[in-house]
């Protein structure tokens, strides 16, 4: 029945339906000697466990006495390339020896490689690789995950990654919230090298009316000489005008206004944003649209942090995902993407926490069901080993997560 | 019986029963297609699984069946301090924000504080909070773990401390071998401020007699304003007369030659090296003592890595290992350790996967015993999930071990 009790818990939320912006980010509500019941996988208490109803006391409420310890609602990774085929670690050695992209390219390597292994591979492998993936996930306290496509680049395959994503979803043991993003425009497929306007006009034509109802999101890789400022802006129109709500991949090599073209259309999210201008931080705070910063990818690839405190200090909403990808991050660590933030991008852990809680999901347009503690949003919570959320960047790169509940369902122990 | 086969094993192990210098730190041995087999906790065959003699093949023998799988010699974790009272993160915090180290002293912050907190503890306590610590190191691939004393600064709490590590050791379920270090000068304590020789003269005349038989090496904070030189070097050789192996605590903060005095002593290792002279390189390569580098603490105080490609280069031998303690790095992650190995200090996976088990090994004196897949050693070995060694780093931060065996036994199923 998915009925929970969580009793002597020392509660840790954010409150609210929306991305909390700037100084916002920083406000926790904090409970000790908390109670939190979950009805049917939906929160209908949280408050003092010494005025917690008798009825969530009856034996249709299952109980975990959490001792004291941390009770912070579940994580939100809200940008990962979760379906991929094959592997690219010797890419990644010969980043490590200083050997140029150009150089990769031609010896197989680069996001071409995965397209040919997304292909090759059946649709049954790619969504056991992906439950490998998730069930690692949730160890570390995530309940709702944003998956892309991307590694098809044809109609036919960017359905087969949708559908994989779509079968994850929809899988009624699932340990958590699955959300399909469409990016078709991850990259010009090498058919249509030198035709990106060609390419952008299948995927009006033909891609966006076949992925419909199979995601939620477009989004699109927006850099120079891959889909540039002009060619984002009409194809991201077109998404929206066929219903779709809109990601950005925005200023993540160079700096060249994508965070700027994701205020003006309304764009749910960007994300990336290492090299995001002045004024693109400005617009996004006014527009409210949430700046995703993935800082598991700047570490793996020696890049310069985002700047998250810019955007926090200009009123901007951040949230922080992982990025997970076989490419430039093959990495789901939500310790590590804390610890980076804290250590790193001089984030304080309560804006740390508020970034992978409520403002990832509201990066997933999805903060009014999750995200915080509260009566009437999904039963998705993470307990910690300790009873102070500060052991979360002090404890470098190690998983504190104790218990996960999903909505209501226990969906992992450490 | 710790009687154990594992089969279908893609093998990778450096070999030898010294420490690998220098260019002999990359050659790994691997073959497809292994088998080891462990009788009574040590490898008693160790080749192709065409050639596996049949006695192995009894039922007397458990069979894990690797798939393909790498399997390693298990890590070696040669410097933690694993015992301590309390946390500290609310300290962690003060220095994020930039908070001086006087500062954070003064609000009873730093080693003091751990010092108190370590003296409060009850043993039983203390050895519980170590196992936890110590499942947690087991399930990332530690088979043998140093531990040091230096959280008391007086004899009776030395001796307690010690106590906790030997009951650990010496547990028959305990799941690996612990190696345990007498660290008394990890600071002066309070009661001799400015008095640092009359401390010296108390560990040489009370505790080096108090300790023996109960830690195997000495260790000494070698530092500006802590013990300098020639206080590090009466005490060491006292230390080794009384029949202590040595460890330093090197060049950590400031360069003050902790590296020469390591190599002129014989140390077995000198550790940290951030700011090791090229002196201190030539002199520890000459010596064969140790460098054992220790990533997470750069990374985890935002300091320079210690310089990892120049010792290799000079021909000095390499270990890594995690530093686990309460104050400059609360963390355990040999994934993360092995990330920063790669991308931020220039080591290759083969380097690193010599310094984190034969390398490690050496630096507790053990390359006889552990360390390689070799007939003769004890049976210490890490499965991974995958079968490419490469994944190690590329896996950025995570957990990719799959089984872990320790002395023959299984201890941990991931």
């Amino acid at each position: 029945m998915n009925n929970l009790v969580i009793r002597n818990a020392t509660i840790v939320t954010p409150l609210g339906k929306h991305a909390k912006c700037g100084d916002e980010m920083s406000k926790l509500f904090t409970m000790a000697n908390g109670a939190i019941a979950i009805t049917e996988g939906k929160i209908a208490y949280c408050g003092s466990d010494a005025t917690l109803p008798e009825k969530y006391l009856s034996v249709q409420y299952e109980t975990i006495d959490a001792e004291g310890r941390v009770v912070l609602p579940g994580f939100v990774d809200s940008h990962t390339h979760l379906i991929f085929g094959g592997y690219r670690p010797d890419e990644f050695e010969w980043r490590l020896k200083g050997d140029s992209y150009m150089s990769i390219m031609e010896r197989g390597g680069g996001i071409q490689s995965t397209v040919n292994a997304t292909h090759e591979e059946s649709s049954e492998a790619l969504r056991d690789k992906a439950q490998w993936f998730i069930d690692r996930m949730v160890d570390m306290g995530v309940t709702t995950v944003e998956a892309k496509s991307g590694y098809g680049l044809d109609t036919q395959s960017e359905i087969k990654m949708l559908d994989v994503i779509d079968s994850l979803a929809n899988d009624p043991e699932q340990k958590l919230r699955v959300v399909a993003t469409f990016l078709g425009a991850h990259a010009v497929p090498k058919e249509y090298k030198g035709r990106t306007g060609e390419y952008v006009d299948l995927m009006i034509r033909e891609m966006l009316p076949a992925v419909k109802g199979k995601a939620e999101f477009c989004d699109i890789f927006t850099e120079k000489n891959v889909f540039e400022i002009e060619d984002s802006r009409r194809f991201l129109k077109a998404a929206r005008d066929a219903g779709f709500k809109l990601k950005l991949h925005a200023d993540e090599i160079v700096t060249l206004g994508g965070a700027e073209l994701a205020a003006e259309l309304g764009a749910v999210s960007a994300d990336h944003l290492l090299h995001v201008s002045d004024e693109g931080i400005k617009r996004m705070a006014e527009s409210g649209t949430v700046a995703t910063l993935l800082p598991l990818t700047a570490f793996a690839l020696k890049e310069p942090f985002a700047p998250a405190r810019k955007f926090i200090d200009a009123g901007a909403a951040v949230a922080l995902a992982t990025d997970l990808n076989p490419g430039s991050c093959f990495s789901g660590s939500i310790p590590l993407t804390i610890a980076l933030a804290c250590i790193y991008m001089n984030m304080t852990i309560e804006e740390t926490i508020t970034a992978l809680t409520l403002n990832g999901a509201a990066a997933l347009d999805l903060a009014a069901e999750t995200g915080s503690l509260e009566t009437g949003k999904s039963g998705d919570i993470v307990i910690l080993e300790f009873n102070n959320y500060r052991m979360l960047p002090y404890y470098v790169g190690m998983n504190c997560v104790k218990t996960v509940v999903s909505k209501g369902r226990i969906v992992a122990q450490n």
